[in-house]
Order: C-alpha cells, then sequence, then structure tokens
C-alpha cells in the first residue's frame, strides 16, 4: 500500500466528508490556539518582515484548513495594527497529500477571502493562497521561503505502514498483544519519518523561522498504552468480529495496519534534539474526549449514544480510504456500524480521550 | 454571471472532458514553443538565479498542463549541464479560476515528478509544485517572487461579460450584426482586463522576468471578422435553431454573451505601451485549423466527418459551464449534436482557422 496515493481525509462536503465530521480536530485546534498565538506573535515581533509566508501541513479540506490560517492571520492584523506598521503580505500554503480534495478548498476560497478581507478591514495586506500537494516527508518549498508551519493531528501518520509487521495478528496497530518486533517497527518508522519532516522543514525555514506542531500522541512511556492504541483497537475488534462471521477473509485482517504512530512528549524531544535544527520553545501534552460535544464529564445516556455516532464518523472521515483500498467498498457500512455500537459502549463505561503533544519549535 | 465562478473548463478524464479534448491548444503550444523557448533561454542565461520561479496561467487540467512547464523546464536544465552549472530550484506555480480541476492535476503530479526526474537526470534540481487558484485579473502572487509566466489561449476570456449588450439579439458574441456599442463594450471589457493583468503581473514579477502569451486573436483590425467570430456564431446558429423550434426561450438566448475577447496584435500591443512595465520582444501571429489532426491541407471526406466531431467536443469541453449556467443541463447534448453538425459543413467547404497572437515581454 502506497500511503502517498491512499491516505486521504474523505472528500467533498456529504455526510461521510470529513469536512462534516472533523469537530475533534477543530476542538484541538482551538485547545492550541494560546501556543499558536504565542508562536506567531514571537515570530512576526523578531523583525516585523514584510512578507510572511505561513503554510499549513496536513490542511485537510474542510471548515477547519481555514481556520487555522485565519486565526493566525488576525493575530499578526491585530499587532500590527496596534504599532501602527504596515501590513505584510500574506502567503498561505496549504499543504496536503495528492489525494486530498484541494477543489473543495479551492471553490470556498472567493467567499473566504471577501469574509477574511471585511474582518482584517483596509489596511490589511493581500492574503495569496496556493495549495502544495505532496508528503511533507520530502521536501515541499523552495529553500528559506517560509516563516512559520502549523501542522495538527497529522504527524502522527508515517510514510508507510512499517515493514515487518506480518506476525501483528489479529490487532491493526499496535497492541499489548503485538510482539516486541512490531513495537520497534513501529518506533523505528516514526523516528525515520520524523527527523526527516524536521530536516525538510529546516531546508525550507528561515533562519528564526518558527513550527507549532501538534501531533496525536500518549502520555505514557508505553507505546500500547491504552491511550494511544484503544481507539484503534475497537476498531479491530469490530473487524475480528466480522472475520469471525466469515464476512472478512482471516488473512485479509492479518496483513492490514495502519500507518500511525502516536509518539510520548519524550519521544518527539529526542528527535528534535538529534537532529539539531530546531530549539523547542514548548512542550506540552493535553487531553480531548473522543467525543467533540462533550464537555468533559460524564454525560447522560443519550449522549454517550451520540457520542459512539460522532466518534465513529470521525473515524470513518479518517480512515476510511486507508480500509477501501485493503478490504474493498463492500464492508464499509458494516465495519463503521458495528464500530460505532462498541464505541458507543466503551463511551458509556469509561473515560476515552485522545492525548495532544503540542510541541512549538524555533529554527536556529 | 459571475465568471470567476463559472468559467472553467470541463473537468475530470471522461469523454467530454477539457483533458480528453485539448488537442489544439496543445498544437499551439507546440507552434509558440521556439519563442517559449528563446524567452526562458533569455531569461535564464541573464543571470542564472539559483531559483527559478515559472507560472502558467489558465493552466486548465489535462496534459497540456504538464506538457508546459516540463518543455521549460527541460530547456532550462539543458543549459545548465552544457555550461556545467549547478541546477537551480524550480518552482511551478500553476494557476486557474477556482472552478478548475485541481485534483485531477495533483493526482497525477507523483508520477509526473518521477518521469521529469528521470528525463532530466541526477543533477537537476528540485521541482516544487503549487496550485493557485484564482482569477489573473487580480494579484495573485507575492510582490518581486515570479521569473517567468507563461500563458496560453487563456487571455482571451474576460474578467466579466461586459455591461449594456442587451441589444445583441440572436448573437453570443461579437458579430457583424452586432450594434456598435456592443463592439465598444467587449473592446473597453478587454482593455480594462488585459491592463489590469499587466499591472498586476508587473508587480508580481522581478525585474528583467519574462512573460509569452498567446491569446486567441485576429489578424484583422475588424473585431468583428470573421476570423474570430465565426467558431461562436455556428454556435448562436444552433442556439437560434432550437429557439425557431421552441426548445430554447428567446430571451434566454438573447441574455446569453460569451465572455471574451479576441484581440489583435494591434490591441494587444497597445495595452503593453499604455501601462508601461514591460517592453515588447516579439509580436507574431500564426493560425491553426480548428481540427488539431488536420494537416493544414483540405481533407478527405472521411476527415472532414471527424473535423465537425472534433472541433465541437473541444469547444463543448471549453463552453460547457458556461452555457449550463446559463440555460441549465438539459439542451447540452443536443446543442453540440447540431453544433457538431454545422461545423462538420462548414469545414468541408472552407478553410477554418483560430489565429493565435504572441506577445513575449520583458518587464523593465
Amino acid at each position: 500500500m502506497e500511503v502517498v496515493q491512499v491516505l486521504r481525509m474523505n472528500g467533498g462536503v456529504g455526510e461521510t466528508s470529513y469536512a462534516n465530521n472533523s469537530s475533534v480536530q477543530l476542538k484541538v485546534i482551538c485547545m492550541t490556539k494560546p501556543i499558536t498565538e504565542e508562536a506567531i506573535t514571537k515570530l512576526y515581533c523578531s523583525n516585523f518582515p514584510t512578507s510572511l509566508a505561513i503554510a499549513d501541513l496536513g490542511c485537510s479540506s474542510g471548515p477547519n484548513t481555514m481556520f487555522v490560517v485565519s486565526e493566525l492571520i488576525k493575530v499578526v492584523d491585530k499587532i500590527r495594527q496596534k504599532q501602527g506598521r504596515q501590513s505584510p503580505e500574506y502567503h498561505v500554503l496549504l499543504n496536503d497529500l495528492p489525494g486530498n480534495d484541494f477543489n473543495t478548498i479551492f471553490r470556498s476560497l472567493p467567499s473566504f477571502q471577501a469574509k477574511l478581507k471585511k474582518i482584517l478591514g483596509d489596511g490589511s495586506g493581500p492574503c495569496f493562497f496556493t495549495g502544495v500537494p505532496g508528503s511533507f516527508y520530502g521536501r515541499l518549498f523552495t529553500s528559506n521561503s517560509l516563516h512559520f508551519v502549523h501542522s495538527s493531528y497529522s504527524l502522527m501518520w508515517l510514510s508507510q505502514v512499517p515493514e515487518g509487521l506480518e506476525n501483528n495478528k489479529g490487532n491493526i496497530y499496535m497492541s499489548s498483544s503485538s510482539p516486541p518486533n512490531v513495537i520497534k517497527a513501529y518506533y523505528e518508522q516514526f523516528k525515520q519519518d520524523f527527523s526527516l519532516f524536521l530536516k525538510c522543514r529546516s531546508e525550507e525555514l528561515v533562519t528564526g523561522g518558527r513550527m507549532v506542531l501538534t501531533i496525536l500522541g500518549r502520555r505514557s512511556d508505553d507505546p500500547t498504552s491504552k491511550e494511544c492504541c484503544y481507539i484503534w483497537e475497537l476498531l479491530a475488534m469490530a473487524l475480528n468480529d466480522m472475520v469471525s462471521e466469515g464476512l472478512i477473509e482471516e488473512e485479509k485482517l492479518d496483513s492490514f495496519n495502519i500507518p500511525q504512530y502516536t509518539p510520548s512528549p519524550v519521544e518527539v524531544k529526542n528527535e528534535v534534539m538529534k537532529e539539531g535544527s530546531f530549539a523547542v520553545d514548548r512542550l506540552e501534552v493535553s487531553e480531548v474526549n473522543w467525543n467533540a460535544y462533550s464537555n468533559g464529564e460524564f454525560n447522560q445516556l443519550d449522549a454517550f449514544k451520540d457520542g459512539g455516532y460522532n466518534v465513529a464518523k470521525c473515524m470513518r472521515a479518517v480512515a476510511e480510504p486507508l480500509l477501501v483500498t485493503h478490504f474493498g467498498d463492500v464492508i464499509i457500512d458494516e465495519v463503521f456500524e458495528r464500530y460505532r455500537e462498541i464505541v458507543a459502549d466503551r463511551m458509556s463505561k469509561e473515560k476515552t480521550e485522545f492525548v495532544n503533544v503540542i510541541v512549538s519549535l524555533q529554527k536556529y
């Protein structure tokens, strides 16, 4: 499976689209806003550049895509107004894999730009939007051309399914029942990918340029910790049920593994240190409920059911193209119906949260 | 009708797609290659920049999109190899209106990039591809960021249908039966649009930067000359036939006008002079047969029929979204079936050619 060709969020604006099922991701972006704002403020105030190139890596397609960027621009505009400076030109670079639905982003641009212009007012500089298709585990931009890089909930995706996972039977991700070689293969792939990511960005960012990366991760040192593996384990349960009923071939399931790694803050920091191009300005961890509409407390019975529905739809928007490529599209509705039930049941009995690892970096 | 929202070539890769029906446009690109090559050679050899930003404006979606760019890169690469220089980084900026099918371009990129790398060989620098959605009758790129601009068969499209065409009854474009105010309105719109285009590009190009623009135009001083108006006149005939049969409302046809202006070389030159940012390096005119597969001679009967089919399909790929927005999609198949017959008949009786106005410019 070629991850570059296969991995993408569900396109369009329909019921199962990522655009309509990415509330958790939006919540995370909002949670990390103080860190992002601090970073862009430091960047802008260090030398007030007349042109500001901001890249969002793994921008996907939907309301979140534009939300990030417009928030960043608003911060800069506020500062330059306060200080009576001329506005910089903004260059917004939206990156995702070539399979991402860029058409939907681009078609929403004219109305978005008109709205943004209205919010910012007359004195604000022009905003140029470009789409940059390609894997961020390779060079994407010309040398020394970026000032600021943002990426949220993208860097846990690996460049490929690690090699040598043949004995990860019954699992689709790391789990407590995975053999040690599987855990090692996943971790090695993460290290290789993340350090390549850092190297590429260090070539593209100007000196003093900044990055804020939010990665789906874990607090624990144990890579098979429930906090990061549970969401996939429940999907594996749904798939295993269908194997036992003869709806999916066992070897089909055994050969399927999610190209993802959910790192701990220490693992992230280690790679940054080893690569050597960036200083760590901040490194933080936070949690967000699987159900974006939860208030963070245990909910009433009705809400639980909706929660299962929301979470299953969110995971479907994220993982459907991966699953369809491997299993075909006939089983998809059934898989996610079962998943919804399993997730709803678990959410009613325990606290279910994603862990966010946020790192704010500055290029030396 | 908002041209920015409505004008686009037919997307995808299907039977009626622009990708599959743009052979004339490809032929024109090939015909103008010597001029384009001369311009990029002069540009590169003037100071051998280490980074080369090349924009294709109105890139559409299909084989032509990548063809232009790869030819330009090959020229530069040949020179730098000959001279033993280090390759520049290439930054390719593909622009079209937001409704253009960028997804299809982007999905073909990984294989295209691999192929290009193979052709260019090991020493060649990286090529970064970005999509830039928006109207070229406005700023698209950051200041002083472009080295080379190419645009083929795009600048005859106006930013809007000129105002005050209410009395252009029975026509869908300028014609010898159009009242003088209609001709004037079209010409004024062209002058306004083209000079705005030049102004925007002059802000985006570096000093010494170059542009090669190929515009569907005419040799004659008469803007209603058959050489430029005939292709639309025949479409108007098909539509008028359907009006007389009650298939299209008369007022629907009367209120439809194509947002296009096919300028003469003198008109192009005048605007360049008036705007004042560019020197004219070359200004040329050439002809291309409506039927891309023609060898330029009068054909045998069989080929005529294919010609009508090819030309109607090409014009459908170009004009369908415009027509559908105004007339609805029910009539489309019928319109182009009638158009095909009319075109085939005319092609069998006369020499039918498009006129290309090509201008090569350098920014002062």
